[in-house]
């Protein structure tokens, strides 16, 4: 795969230009519209270089010197940005062009998605200009790139870290959403890429470029249309033995491939057509950008299990029956524990009100967190179970235990980044009530865990589902390398 | 279906004893175990009548006059509680048959669930006394009823107040979880009864109470196992045809059953027989218990929808496409709305970055209450249209949109509670981000709408699903009554 140094320029510019801001920009107040807000966010962002703004009627915007158009501004221009109504996008690309200024974000939206002919053919128009000039050209109708190193991104209070992952994706309001929760997933990001309609640079230019990024080793990707599926199944595939893959498709419904034509103007594709991409790249598919930001947690945080054979550790009967029904349904089995294993456990559990079967239902052990550990050592210990899923209740005595939960919580921290027998093990708290302080305990720890390297769910479902799809994929790699082989 | 005095006089107790409560327990301090956690519970729920701890070793437990058997308590008992050790439960039924006192709610745990041939054993000896005595016998191995109305119940900090939804479930976590939950989707309870390993009285027993209790208009179940399926059956098709019947059946996998057997005992049945089942009765199917919290919801406050043909105003396109995808997925349709709804629409939203087809993409509009009144009122007035739901960002202009927020909630409020258009709409909040007053915010008021009558949920695929199965339920139930006039 090739090194796109176009994008190599747009990702790290020193020498920006933002061609359309109003006069009367403002650094504070309420989000700006248009460029102004991409000057306040690289700003935000800690962004080193020079900044242009561009308007033909002011001469400084926010205390920066203003050109009339980029042609004019002194020095090369490493990455445009345009933000100007539709109908002057052709004007500013062939100004771009005449500056020899190649790398292009546009952010303007208005064309083929709303469905209108004139819109269509501007967008015909805005295509071709930027093809003839070869212009590198994201979006129109995106976000454009955040690269918290390079101190470039359009999103409002982003973290500046830069982290290992990254995310390709047609939409602007996914990436914004994924920039904000990966971090309370315990992940930040190398590149974030909104490209929106890709009238030039596709999902699959994108994809070069991170397959050969020493900062991205996981790489999540949400599609609406693609125009080289058979390059992008390729590409993936070949990706995904070094990097795991991470995709969501959308509109793969009939109505959502009409939201889909109505979003980024891309054709959507049918199901079948993804089901055997997915077979044949071994790219993990999530439905969700909650499962796509647990996923990505899940790879980072999570080594790989031998198997699909979880233990739970709850607490209730019923929790217990359903826990063993979701983790089926999302495709792990939940054995019973040897004899010997049981034999164990009943020295220290009484039987009444538990079971130490699978799932383990001996919710008084959260209250007890040496006899938790004890369990937790003998169920691991246990060659039917490859991966533990612990459910612990917070609420154990209520704010009057807060010193109890904290021993409990890192108790287990230690037990999963570090348990004697290599086991996956990762959490799902469970509380019965919605007390005020319970609740943000939980939401608390929910972040906190995954920054310390441990993977906490939002549901057993959800961990099922990941742990199920990481088992998945080492299962496939495992497959593709004996295949090799041969 | 008849009424049952005997369940009448359990679940409206004047005189309670209470058969296993340590001498020294305490009012105050961490949750008791055992018989002192049912007087602690009864006494916080207001219980008006009289309780009679019941202990050979002491004349007084918390500050109430004790006995040494039931037998000797000088008045008939209306209900007795047994919370001793399982091998003394026999000659404590003895005691109650000899005391004719018939109503007994059995606690003790450690029966045929744990597997132990021993406990089996015992376990079919209390059943044949039961029997044998004509004990009208709650449980084992359960919490028994929560009655509020009677203040009567065995959970922690439940609500004091009454409502119209009734619980029979095998589990007491999950009545525990449900009856903390109910009140934050606006709903509290007639009757609760968690009834464990049902070695008398059976789910039929208690839904024949139900069919006729007029202060239940709603049903929710959880079962492991039936005795008796086809009495089960009758039953629920009956009921339902008055009160929904909200069901949910744990334990059809194969791990699940065997988590059924390690629970409750109970024999859990196939999936086939279930979807047999739920086709005939046409209760309202769940797999959890948020969904069922969400169903109950939607049953009380949202007015039936004519079709299933949705329209979802959202924000961000990439979010369209996949509202678009999870509405189809969950069983509505999602039509493009008409042209002349479209045109109106025009004329005061901007297509450029919007769709106005359906999903609608009108973010811009949840900052602006009047224009979003507008589109609400063109959108439900839509002949293709059957319901709305509606997907507000909270985070407009962070803290300092608050008063703007207001606006929004109580504009989106009226509009649910009685549009002109009889069209059902309900809410579900988005947020790109996780900042702390944002998700406290949408806490609240995901729990303070529904208690106004509004129909919040957590997620867009809830919401779908729910209204999916209210619209199944009616069309059921309008096929059942064409087919008995013909």
């Amino acid at each position: 795969m090739s090194w796109n140094p176009a994008l190599e320029a747009a990702f790290h510019p020193k020498v920006v230009a933002v061609v359309g801001v109003s006069a009367d920009a403002k650094r504070n107040g309420p989000p700006a519209i248009g460029g102004a807000n991409f000057i306040r966010s690289y700003e935000q962002l800690g962004f080193q270089g020079r900044i242009y703004p561009v308007n033909p009627k002011a001469t400084e915007i926010l205390g920066l010197k203003a050109y009339p158009n980029v042609s004019s501004i002194p020095e090369p221009v490493d990455l445009v940005i345009v933000s100007v109504p539709a109908h002057a996008v052709p004007g500013v690309l062939e100004d771009c062009i005449a500056a020899n200024a190649r790398n292009v974000h546009v952010f303007t939206a208005g064309f083929e998605e709303t469905g209108e002919e004139e819109a269509k053919e501007l967008g015909c128009r805005v295509r071709q200009i930027a093809l003839r000039g070869g212009l590198c050209l994201i979006g129109p109708n995106c976000m454009g790139p955040y690269v918290p190193q390079a101190g470039i991104g359009s999103f409002d209070r982003v973290p500046r870290e830069s982290g290992p992952v990254s995310f390709i994706s047609q939409s602007g309001g996914h990436c914004n959403w994924f920039c904000h929760h990966g971090p309370d997933h315990g992940f930040r990001f190398s590149k974030v890429i909104s490209f929106g309609n890709a009238y030039v640079l596709d999902s699959t230019d994108y994809l070069e470029y991170l397959a050969v990024d020493p900062e991205t080793t996981v790489i999540c990707m949400y599609l609406e249309g693609v125009k080289d599926g058979g390059k992008l199944l390729k590409q993936v595939r070949e990706i995904n033995r070094v990097k795991p893959v991470i995709l969501w498709k959308g509109g793969l419904t009939e109505s959502g491939s009409r939201a889909v034509a109505s979003h980024t103007g891309s054709l959507a594709g049918q199901e079948a057509i993804w089901r055997g991409f997915f077979a044949q790249t071994g790219a993990v598919r999530v439905f969700s950008l909650e499962e796509m930001a647990e996923s990505a947690m899940t790879f980072l945080h999570v080594r790989p299990p031998q198997g699909k054979r979880v233990a739970v550790l709850g607490a209730g009967g019923g929790s217990s029956v359903a826990s063993a029904d979701v983790c089926v349904y999302e495709g792990l089995e939940v054995p019973t524990l040897t004899q010997e294993t049981q034999a164990e456990l009943k020295k220290f559990i009484p039987l009444a009100g538990a079971s130490i079967k699978n799932p383990l239902d001996t919710g008084l052990l959260f209250r007890n967190v040496s006899l938790l550990e004890r369990e937790m050592e003998l169920v691991a210990a246990d060659p039917l179970i490859d991966m533990l899923i612990v459910m612990p209740h917070l609420d154990m005595g209520g704010r009057a235990g807060a010193n109890q939960t904290d021993r409990l919580v890192s108790q287990l921290c230690d037990f999963s980044r570090d348990n004697p027998y290599g086991k996956p093990t990762v959490i799902v708290f469970q509380s019965f009530a919605n007390d005020p302080w319970e609740v943000e305990l939980r939401a608390r720890l929910e972040v906190e865990l995954p920054n310390k390297g441990v993977a906490v769910y939002s549901s057993l479902s959800g961990a099922c589902r990941a742990l199920a799809r990481l088992f998945e994929y080492h299962r496939f790699q495992g497959e593709l390398a004996a295949e090799s082989r041969r």
